[in-house]
């Protein structure tokens, strides 16, 4: 028989840290940190496979599970002395969600669990404290209120209704906290919560404790379906097949009097990755307070109390007696904590996330995992564990997202523009960079804006999992409340945005639309500006400089000692490239486009664009006399002009990737686009160029398409007017001889475009030999080159094997080849993909990540065909994929030589091949 | 060692008729004949071998070849008791070209070859006729001098630079015919002509033999890939790889005298098709005389002869005198040429095209091959040879080629226009049809004109091979000369044109592009009007009317009874039906296409477009009104007026249909295809639905697409607008469920356009499985139908497992498949596909004929996919290649259940699908 139940507690676990996939991330680490004598209140869990069972039969529970929970129950009443539901003697309980990944406050969570009438009474006399019991009994009533019987604001504009009771209760009780409402007016509250759920849902609120546990463990299943979750999953690429475990433990309370407390600590710093604990707690506070961010909470070590009073401006005596650090105000629980955080970093080899309560000054571990960390943090952690031998290099290099190495390149504040600027105010640097917008108050105007192309940043009292949308569509976030843990932090770190929260010199006012911070208004639409690395605020646009990495890189502004975050860098890439086998190559068109891609550890050109060269300076002329020709003689004279001009772009990228190989690819774009527009601009081209009016605008008309994109681009240019891919072919080779003669070896690789037939390849092909050869006659310079194709059709990827007759080499088109293949134009599908990522009809943005279920099935197809046909075919990638982590995944197990991408993404995509490199060789071992 | 010349003489020959391959038809025809016991002159074939080796070797030939051709040479001496080059008893030789398929005119001959200063005296010698013997050696100097040594015109302006030489005797002697000159005019031209030749090419003027053989042999191989062959190639379809083979022969003469003639005849009449020898002949001429149609040929038979005397208007006595029969003039070899014109018939089972020539009164024959017919006459033929029992129903089947079914269905003139009107002239009908255009003299002119979409009849004195491209490109040709075997004659009836020739009526003035006829000047672009049937000439346009097949089927103005073509329809499309195992559905949108198409033999409708039915009306204005709607609320409204009007055209197709399958496709194409264009109709817009021009101006601006063909369309649209694929659904169903209260079976398939995931299949289906239940329930009609999806994308074919695993058929929508696989947006390729089809990059046009190659593996892979997934998927095409035979041969193979193609091609593709069923089985036995 199925086993759907699996227990925990006192220092012994059914389960283990390795069976997330049934228990949950959660589940797995309660029954790990029980097996490892850490003091964790007794509990259960219901796995993964009965949310399988509930979404696959209409919502309902496997037969057995009833009598399998109501053992776990006795179990916990065994251990804890105290019984469910008993009057006398009752034992609450916590019902949270845990899925395999974490998924902060996307779930839902109820607290406090088997309080009733009743029970009240007993917990009153137990514990001696009737405040207490009526808090935690209005707190339950509220969020099950909410979360199992959905009562919900009905409105945009309408507050929490239990919070609108909640108000209105403190007001009446002169009440300037919720913690100066004594006993009866929390009782009064309950009372008006149950009549508010009779009201408004015509429910009577559950008395049954096991009425109330079967309600909460639905609502938890239930709750991996709400909207949030869906939205988090697809961001994060979590599947929905997994499902969420159902944990039910005991209740601790850190919310029990003033020896109590509750907190959130990390084994280093989440935002830096420094090696230093981090923590933070509230006294007489349930665990929500803390990740809710509504009070500014303290810090666990001392040191980190000093640290944080000095950043908040708060002098020394007064931080002791208002913000003193848990180390001071419980010695020994605070001891025990760092014990324990030490020997999870140890056990699990990794920076660790905890819960903790302490109960009448007893620690209790609520929860541990591995901790979400900035990019910025996750690549230092990974260097410096490394160094610390606690991890090896492979692991190191699994454990940075490949696109977190973008945040080492995020822009900083110009300096001289800052020199000038004065922050307005300062919170806690959550999610480090630099960031200017313009300010919105609400997540939906966030969206709104930013879909019209303005940059905003996000301005909350306190966010919460509906802001999530709107936190992705902001430059950055800005929260009056909250620490480091609050959930702002925590899902800007993961977005890797740049983020302050808890900064409380901010004085918000939703209905207004309006800030008030340092005396001054900040309204909807001014622009500010913050520094999420320091935690700076600026009420004013500030603009921003390239990052320290590329400083030391590019600008060499700064000297790589100087730079930290370059030597953490060049540690993690050097790695890296030490395990991939994948070429990185890049997408650059001009010198000094092809130094970058160099200095960002580019291997070659895998694509130049030689139509961008004919929009520098006054060339574009020329191009136009050559498009509107009518005579090939003339069009030839137009060639003619643009010769040496190319033959020069060439050289000075021939020069700078010094013998490395350049992959340039024939004129591609439809002649129309290189045409003015608009009757103004026609006219103005008629008179340079010396044509009428009439003739310059019937040869626009003329080009005009229907389908651009189909239509006459690519090798069909050359094809039609042979005479461009001469010149071409001519400016390359010519360019090719005279770097040569300079003593610097060139190898170019001539690709054509848009290929569908072999004897389109064979067409083009035989003119690039031909010109190769009297310009290596004329010259007397030997030149070895290749002469290769894009595919970027399905056709082509259909034919490779005969296209690969002639063929050297093969380079993927993903773009173009997206297009065809899934029949979406890119330009276009702005208007309805929206909807079909919504509608969870397309997972991913294919122009993104590779479509590799349909698009990926023609890159492996036409790879193979190729490589059968001819063994040394060499096969890369210069579509956008070739910088997308997951797609470069895919470009590796297909066995391609290279990707190539542009030049910020060559880090990412060393990165990504090196995981890419390690994963295949740990599967197939 | 390989053999490479077969000789044949003296009833016996080394090679056989089944030896085509490599001997080229007409080298194996006359080695059969000579196996039949049939006189004909001695000869040798040089095989295709040769022409492979030849193209393959920079135009060699193997070493062997010398030694083989030298022997026969020898063969052909023994057999003659004359000797090659022997000045005292020469023999001359033809050598000619003779591919696989006939290839009429497109490639070199020359007669006469042996001549040279020396033999010419020993002809004279043994032929006692000086005359005689210097009219072949000019001929011979001019053909060698055009064909081997490419004396050609040097413009488009200079006449035959050897004719303007004859004329400049001509005038000089006073001769008004070339008959007229005399021996020494004639070898004073062999001497201007041989020095022409060194002046303009530099060549002295081969006097050896041997030299002249293997000058004619690499002329003929080379003429393989002349312009004219390659084009003739290309519009036929015959590959290039077949090569041609070289048939070296003695010369008989039908020009030595009155006892001499040369003549073609057709065993059938290739016009008609009729049961009655057909020939005509020259007296004391050349073959080449009768094909190119300088003089006006006699007939045969004396039937035949009075016939066209009647025709032409030529009296008895003068006909006797003037053009009399063969029969009359030389009894015996006309009736030996009866005897075996019927052998020949009985022996190949099928009409032949044979020529001959009487020398001295005995008849040799030349040649004798398949005859080439007119679509009328091929489906005659190939009905009345099975009533005949000459052949079997399969084997007629595979005679008719499919396309020419379309010459039944072609129009005729309007009778009642046709009764005011009175025919100017008269010729041979030698391209059935009706055909009215403006006059072109040019071939070049048709092209361009007939490019700016004018239709034009091209007028010509007489028509050469230069002139294909022109006449495919007019809608009838007209010729001045010429017979019924004439260049002009054969090639209409290929192409399927109009044709009336041998108007000697006429008088073309080529320099001033006009024509006298009957007392009137026709110029370039006035309007003429050809009876293709009757051979009459109008000089008006004339309108035309339905063909009588459709007045039978369609308009039921005749009884089948009183139409001969009908009856020759019903008889063969009766046949393929039995053979067929492929159904043939149509594309209908309207109950009278459906009605049309029923009568064309349509199993179903395969393709029934709703938006066309958009247009209708007013009902465009509902449609506008739905898609400017800028909420769901205001679009439903809208939509709820369209539901009506689908209803009811769904109801009236599902009547027409009577109970067969009705593929109807939810909406396809982007919205803004349905809007006005230009301020003028968006101003009468905004009135009419009580918009501001500014929002109307705004959302028609928003609609508008970079690619449309890549847009925002097919399934996009009920994604993103779940209402209008909810309206469509209802309309249907609706309408099924009224129609069958009538009694009627109603199957409705609904298919889901542009699909490129399983996900998108779904959210559609979902919403047309709701509806359908809904209608049920509320009519109390159970109705069966499919659900199934277009495949259309790359990635649909790719993911048919997927995508299989909910349709429950396909319908290859291979028009966008094509535009997606190649990347060829339909609209645009026509400025670059005629350079791929010149530059022999496409053989085909893709739109019209399936790329087999490359569509055709994702048409093969998604089939066999699917069908993996859902073993009873129902499989269709319903692209425009579902008309096309070749296209069709390949749908049966890949084992489709049906194409659907237009109404008019339906008899076409029954005809197709029955060929491709007795081809396969041919294959398998």
């Amino acid at each position: 028989m199925a086993k759907y139940v699996y227990t925990f507690g006192n220092k012994t676990a059914e389960g283990r840290a390795d069976m997330k996939d049934l228990l949950g991330g959660k589940g797995a680490n309660l029954a790990e940190m029980n097996l490892l004598g850490i003091p964790v209140p007794p509990g259960f869990t219901i796995s993964t496979d009965v949310c399988t069972y509930f979404y696959q039969n209409n919502r309902t529970y496997p037969s057995t599970l009833k009598t399998e929970v109501d053992q776990a129950i006795r179990y916990i009443e065994s251990l804890t002395g105290c019984k469910f539901g008993d009057p006398s003697n009752p034992v609450l309980v916590s019902v949270r969600s845990g899925a395999r990944a974490s998924m902060p406050g996307m779930m839902d969570t109820i607290l406090n669990l088997g309080l009733n009438d009743k029970t009240v009474d007993g917990l009153i006399k137990r514990s001696g404290d009737a405040r207490f019991v009526y808090d935690s009994y209005r707190r339950f009533v509220a969020m099950y209120g909410d979360v199992v019987l959905e009562l919900k604001p009905e409105s945009k504009e309408e507050e929490d209704p239990f919070e609108v009771l909640l108000a209105a209760k403190k007001r009446e009780a002169h009440a300037k906290l919720d913690t100066d409402l004594k006993a009866e007016h929390l009782k009064d509250l309950v009372a008006q919560f149950k009549a508010l759920i009779k009201e408004r849902k015509g429910i009577t609120f559950p008395e049954d404790p096991q009425e109330q546990l079967w309600g909460a463990v639905g609502a938890v299943f239930g709750s991996w379906m709400n909207d949030r979750a869906i939205v988090y999953r697809r961001l994060n690429k979590i599947p929905e097949s997994w499902g969420t475990a159902v944990n039910v433990q005991a209740m601790v309370f850190g919310n029990l009097g003033e020896n109590c407390a509750t907190g959130v600590a990390f084994t280093r710093d989440p935002a830096t990755g420094e090696r230093a604990f981090y923590g933070e707690f509230l006294i007489n506070a349930q665990g929500e307070d803390v990740v809710a961010g509504t009070r500014t909470p303290q810090q666990v070590t001392q040191k980190g109390s000093r640290a944080w009073a000095n950043l908040q401006g708060v002098a020394e005596p007064e931080r002791a007696k208002t913000f003193p650090s848990l180390e001071e105000k419980m010695p020994e629980a605070c001891r025990e904590l760092l014990g324990i955080t030490d020997r999870l970093e140890a056990h699990y080899r990794d920076m660790m996330d905890i819960e903790f309560t302490i109960q009448d000054g007893k620690l209790w571990m609520l929860q541990c995992r591995v901790g979400k960390r900035t990019g910025f943090a996750a690549i230092r952690m990974a260097v410096e564990m490394v160094q610390e031998k606690l991890i090896n290099k492979e692991e190191a290099i699994l454990r940075v997202d490949p696109l977190m190495l973008n945040q080492l390149l995020r822009p900083v504040f110009d300096p001289a523009a800052l020199r000038g600027a004065k922050a307005v105010a300062r919170g806690l640097n959550a999610g480090p960079g630099a960031a200017a917008g313009r300010v919105v108050f609400h997540a939906m105007d966030a969206e709104e804006w930013a879909q019209k192309g303005e940059k905003v940043v996000l301005v909350r009292i306190e966010t919460s999992p509906e802001d999530i949308r709107g936190m992705n569509a902001a430059q950055g976030i800005l929260t009056q409340r909250g620490g480091m843990t609050s959930h702002a932090a925590l899902v800007a770190r993961q977005m890797g945005k740049v983020c302050v929260v808890g900064c409380e010199a901010l004085d918000i006012d939703y209905s207004k639309e309006e800030m008030n911070v340092a005396g001054r208004v900040i309204r909807r639409g001014d622009w500010i500006s913050l520094n999420g690395s320091t935690g700076e605020i600026y009420a004013e646009r500030i603009p921003t400089k390239p990052s320290e990495v590329l400083q030391v890189l590019l600008d060499k502004t700064l000297s790589p000692d100087q730079a930290e975050s370059y030597q953490l860098y060049k540690h993690l890439l050097g790695w890296a490239d030490e395990f991939r086998t994948l070429k990185v190559r890049t997408n650059a068109d001009q010198p000094d486009q092809a130094a970058n891609a160099v200095a960002f550890g580019a291997e070659g050109i895998g694509l130049c664009r030689t139509e961008h060269m004919f929009f520098e300076g006054d060339r574009i002329d020329n191009v136009r006399e050559m498009i509107l020709a009518d005579h090939v003689a003339d069009r030839k004279k137009a060639l003619a002009k643009l010769l040496p001009m190319q033959t020069s772009d060439f050289a000075g990228i021939f020069r700078e990737m010094n013998g490395r190989p350049v992959t340039v690819r024939l004129l591609d774009p439809p002649l129309h686009e290189f045409l003015p527009h608009g009757p103004k601009a026609t006219e103005e081209l008629a008179e340079k160029i010396g044509m009428t009016y009439e003739r310059v605008h019937a040869k626009v008309a003329s080009l005009h398409e229907a389908n651009p994109m189909l239509g006459h681009r690519g090798c069909r240019l050359g094809i039609v007017f042979p005479e461009i891919t001469e010149m071409q072919a001519r400016a390359i080779f010519t360019a090719a001889a005279s770097v040569m003669k300079q003593g610097i070896q060139v190898h170019p690789e001539v690709m054509i475009p848009l290929v569908m037939t072999l004897e389109e390849f064979h067409a083009q092909a035989e003119i690039i030999h031909r010109v190769a050869d009297e310009v290596m006659k004329e010259t007397g310079q030997k030149i070895e080159y290749l002469t290769g194709t894009m595919i970027e059709l399905p056709r082509a990827a259909l034919m490779a094997d005969e296209i690969a007759k002639e063929a050297e080499f093969f380079s993927f088109g993903t773009n173009d080849l997206t297009q065809t293949t899934m029949g979406l134009s890119r330009d276009d599908s702005g208007k309805f993909l929206p909807y079909y990522v919504a509608a969870k009809i397309l997972l991913d943005d294919p122009f993104e990540t590779l479509d590799v279920a349909g698009v990926g099935q023609l890159v492996r197809m036409a790879t193979e065909r190729g490589r059968k046909q001819r063994p040394k075919l060499k096969v890369g990638i210069c579509g956008e994929h070739g910088g997308e982590p997951q797609s470069v995944h895919f470009f590796h197990d297909t066995g391609l030589d290279y990707v190539s991408c542009s030049p910020f993404r060559v880090p990412v995509a060393r990165l990504a091949a090196a995981q890419a490199a390690i994963r295949s060789r740990n599967k197939k071992s």
